[in-house]
């Protein structure tokens, strides 16, 4: 039984992780913080949570974190660099859900999130947390950098094909839609019900926070410069992220489907459809899985894969719990035994 | 470890019968049948459960069937009475999911439902599988009904009232809204998302199913007849029952909502709301649980009760294991520890 | 041609006012104003009105609303009372599609909005503007209260029984529901897709403001005081309102039917259906409609009246036009000829 | 006064064209036909209708069709090339909104419809119905194959790029978005709201009918072979096509801005939107525009562009409208005046 603590339970990303820890076999829940919410009781904001989650919120407090043996921030960006140090010094672990520590350039950072890094000689040992791609780093990590969601989706779904070297990789083409619980919990008019039901829009195209991270991690994986555009669409859902993911096919010809089937055979969470298969995702909804399907287009033989998650779950609180395991030696699917829910 | 068969595992109550079963400690899943779609692998039809559930969709065969301990019945009405005799005899346990048990009286039954009723010997010894009210009863049977959906919140929601005898049980109003999964996985026209989705509208109010079903367990409690008024609705989305719950206040005036807190106290999937709460349906979403609150209306003391339940888990297949927990001596909530899904 | 101006153009009422406005065949729409959005330009903010709305927001001035030959308000509460004596000064009219003038009865006012009234006098003067109550004194009217969203479709579906006399009016039960449009176009927690969407819940059961608004209208009707439930509920989808309506017979015997369909044979905007049915919300999506059935329900012949509208046209914005159009003289369903939009 | 008559009226390009029919200025519905339907009032079947539409649906009758000046047919694939002869040799002019002439390649048409086509003469007279590319040769057509509902915001988003100049053919990409309207109203399980509802998905990756429509619009106006990967998704709303189109840039830069706002200025359905703009479908929800944005990827450079069209209005019955008004020498917006429904 490990003691864990979650700075700032009020948003979608920790309520979530607040689902997936009360029932989780190795974990205490000891704290949850919000400044918001402080004195109030959790299960009262998040009815769902009731007989389940008996704690109130609290103020941050890091005497009462430093106790903990691992804390998730599910802030917003620019509070966990804040407090890291403090943490990291005793001894606790951290898994960062905001964009904190996932970009390595601290001037990229500054470019896009509009501050200047709070500590970039913490950020240089931060591991970047797609168990996927770095398993035996977080493994040894004291500070994982939970991905992005969009970024989940989209490595997952280039990973094999750059690794196997087999589409050119200046002409990517990441075309993502999303669910509405992807813009967060906060009051706003652009994602009322009134507003974003029953539309469908693109968002960002002038440039998106998550593309330099998507582009990181994929010019890792190519191990060489890529030119990646990225769109990302807003669609009339809660839960959700489709990633329709465009290549040029590289010179020599391979079975793509045995690409994929190959690379992933092993990971506990991705899932290669058949060939000729279009996953939905509604098939990974409250689940920790991603599901992958690969094409070659007619007439132009563009490389077309299709990846879905649920971006709370593999895009956000469940990966970090599957981190979590990874780093505490748990197993990796520890209390993430969840059926996507169909209807 | 019991060995438990589905019949019927292509609807929306048999997926989800199969999501909660995949993970059941205590059972194995040895069989599924079904006519339309033996010899497909269950998983290729619903690819949420992929990974999870490894059978094929078999023809409903009798010795197969036979040696599992418990059998459930997902199919469509008439199914089950007609092959529950074998079963029965061989001592296998049934719980059917359908409508074939559950109301006591043959001709009702033959009324509403337009066929004759094959077993009435058999019917006269089915159990009517609501656990709060019939717990014990449900311990001892062979063979257990499950509840529809709609009564299953209608009941739970006027129980105490009509066991505390504090209202007038001739007016009764049970003003009820469903998601679209109701009308089960079939192809049809109304139940097109491009039909059924941004509207809303009452149906069958000349005449219910469930109104019959609803009337024998609230006269079973108020241990009298009583007069009702069942309107069901049609709401735009997938999952959830609201039930509206109306009535007069009786001669006494009491606690009403300690009148419900004291009689749920104990009951592991009845959460009774604090004093003047709107339980919202999401937060059973997925979950096994009922949340309730009473009020009573401003000017003419109305006592309107607010029941929310999920009509695919409480309202079927949850309660159906729960049912077979309680038939099997396993504990109540095994396999059946669920947060409602919010966002 | 009229000169006509809207106060306060940026909600779900003002939008719609300008939609309709805007293809009135005998409007001039001349001026537009809101504070918080003075000098953009109305189609930025509603891309739907490009090449049909020229205009600019403005800040509210009394000269240049003075010139307009009729003003509506779509506006927060509070806000017309405190404007409409210096245009009633000058000769204009005025709509208000707020509630500063709906209640007769300045105390109940206060009790209810939480203010004192500005302008005791002129509420006297004031008409209450459903056109199916009181078409001949909104002819004459320079002052319209313009109904509430559910008012209106309770009030239309009531009428004709208390009209005739054959209900017990003392237990009216009013279970309505609607789409979220009717919260308004303001950033909120509770009403973005992610929380409203996929859940179905009543609120305000304790107490809404339009209980007295309704009770007001109906005891018009009846001539007497009634005993009236009201429990409004929030469905997951844009538009619409659907009143389910209950009410115990009164001790003779009527033709329900033919109560209805005589009471609105001459309305051009009420469309009872055939004996037997059950309106959608969507058959009056868009549109200026309010559809009716009416029931008897199986043993206890409760009456049941289902009652649609869009909450946002006949319950607000197209109501205002009929009464403008009323008040003006133009014909009644000049520039609302609209038919649903199905699917 | 034109007679006009629709064949296959049950459908949603039919109720839409009915909706659109019965408010035209210039327009007597005379007949509506349905084999399945016939002796059934219209609006029974579709209830905004009442009050609007007076018809029953008849058995199709060639003498009845052919007293019409024009035939809309909104019948399945196949119907229209059966009856047209008969029809165009006694005068009847004709709209065809399924697919039967819109390739001019019969065998083409062959392969990917997988029937003869059963008259290949009268294909060779058919103008493809896009007013944008053909309004001439449509004034002048008698027979006029209204396009599909992609092929018309994927060429409506392209044409300029191409007529222009200004990007390389050989590599488009269209990533098309469409709401569930689209699959038509007919039982099927996979457009369900239950299966529907709450998910992303795309479909028929491997090939769509589409695309050779598609393709050959674009060859047209590029003037030579082009190469296009087309992928097809389901979003869960109702009405709304979203065309997302990719394209590297040619060699020489151009104001891409301004390449749009010189081709579309005297359009009276096509919006071009400011730069740097992302349209919302739901701004077209009802009404016959196409809303275009078109931007440059930040890094790369790739062109995109972002079109939007209600897949039932520009993307059918009213693009078929707006061609009977070419045809007939209406105005050519007569009767298509809808302001798009936000929210």
């Amino acid at each position: 039984m490990i003691k864990v603590g979650v700075v700032g339970g009020t948003g979608y990303t920790g309520v979530e992780l607040l689902r997936l820890l009360a029932l989780h076999p190795g974990v205490q829940l000891s704290v949850t913080t919000s400044r918001s919410e402080a004195g109030g009781k959790v299960a009262d904001l998040f009815p769902n949570l009731r007989g389940y989650v008996d704690l109130e919120f609290s103020e941050p407090d890091l005497s009462v974190l430093a106790a903990c043996d691992l804390v998730f921030f599910a802030t917003p960006n620019g509070i966990a660099m804040g407090m890291a140090r403090d943490l990291l010094e005793r001894g606790v672990k951290i898994i960062d859900l905001a964009a904190d520590f996932r970009l390595k350039d601290p001037q990229l950072w500054q470019k896009w999130y509009g501050m200047e890094h709070a500590c970039p000689d913490i950020l240089a040992t931060a591991v970047y947390g797609l168990p996927e791609m770095n398993r035996e780093a977080i493994a040894k990590a004291q500070l994982v950098a939970n991905p992005g969601c969009y970024p989940t989706a989209v490595q997952l779904g280039y990973l094999p094909l750059l690794e196997a070297g087999c589409i050119d990789v200046s002409t990517l083409i990441a075309d993502c839609k999303s669910g509405v619980s992807g813009a967060g919990r906060k009051a706003s008019i652009g994602t009322l019900l009134a507003e974003a039901s029953e539309s469908f829009k693109a968002y960002s195209v002038p440039g998106h926070r998550h593309l330099p991270e998507i582009r990181q991690g994929l010019e890792q994986c190519a191990g060489s410069a890529i030119g990646l555009t990225f769109v990302p669409h807003l669609t009339p859902m809660i839960r959700g992220i489709h990633a329709t993911l465009y290549a040029r096919p590289g010179a020599d010809a391979m079975d793509l489907q045995s690409v994929f089937e190959t690379r992933y055979r092993r990971e506990p969470f991705i899932d290669v459809l058949p060939a000729g298969s279009h996953p939905e995702t509604r098939t990974v909804k409250g689940a920790n899985h991603c599901r992958i399907a690969v094409h070659q287009a007619p007439d132009t033989d563009t490389v077309v894969v299709l990846s879905v998650i649920d971006n709370l779950v593999k895009g956000a609180a469940g990966q970090a719990i599957q981190n979590m395991n990874i780093m505490c030696g748990f197993e990796e699917s520890a209390g993430l035994q969840y059926i996507g829910l169909i209807p």
